[in-house]
């Protein structure tokens, strides 16, 4: 896989993350591509679907349904922002062995416990990502804070 | 919260992962109580929703809806069995303070992790919890290994 592949399966992650801010959500997106080919689209939908577990890389791997471990293994995450503890669990319940990062200037939790994993993080700073995430911040702060754990 | 107390959530949590049993599945269930009240409860729903992020505990979570922060850091996650790096980052994510393990003898992976953040494990080493496991790895074992992410 090369750069131009990344910035492209990236591109499906922040289709999803857009969309979820115009449904009123958290604008979080992610892909799951094994072989290049893409396994799933997903995007955080607590607002939507009233959920407490759908982050964009959760419901993600939810959409892909039921893959046999060798499919995770050989697969990569991309994500519009840096994962959770949840969504970092969730990879390396799966060992999924690379995940693309979109940014982690807004949020950074797993990253070291990932990569001590043996799991490969990149991480691209991709301004876009940011953009909705500082967006995310000033004008949804409260869920912003709910989707994170956090008191607002 | 007392011992009685903690034997009758681990009860209802016992309880889903019977069910769960039943349904064909994995027989793994948990309780989320919050000042003596049980929030939901929840058991792993791989086969009966087609899942792969329905865990007992993370079930039970998404069951108990949208809670504000301050209700998860009060409350106590009872479970048969000792959670996956996806279920602990999920306790984490949400600060849950205290989780009650059914048992560790089958599974193990996530509570020096949960620990070294300030989790406290307890572990009851309950014999039907383990005997739920056990007839699952002797009958089920592909199952079981799906769920955990191993190749069958």
């Amino acid at each position: 896989m090369d750069g131009a592949d990344d910035r492209r399966f990236l591109d499906l992650a922040i289709e999803q993350a857009r969309i979820g801010w115009s449904e009123g959500g958290v604008p979080i997106g992610a892909a799951l591509v094994h072989d290049g080919q893409v396994l799933a689209v997903g995007r955080n939908r607590r607002v939507q679907m009233g959920s407490a577990i759908r982050h964009g890389e959760t419901d993600c791997i939810e959409n892909a349904g039921r893959l046999p471990a060798t499919v995770y293994r050989a697969s990569t995450l991309y994500t519009t922002l840096s994962p959770c503890f949840m969504c970092a669990g969730t990879a390396l319940l799966y060992e999924i062995p690379r995940i693309v990062v979109g940014e982690n200037r807004t949020f950074e939790a797993s990253e070291e416990w990932l990569r001590s994993h043996g799991t490969t993080v990149d991480v691209v700073d991709d301004p876009e990502c940011v953009a909705l995430m500082e967006r995310m911040l000033r004008e949804r702060p409260a869920l912003w804070a709910e989707d994170i754990g956090e008191e607002a």
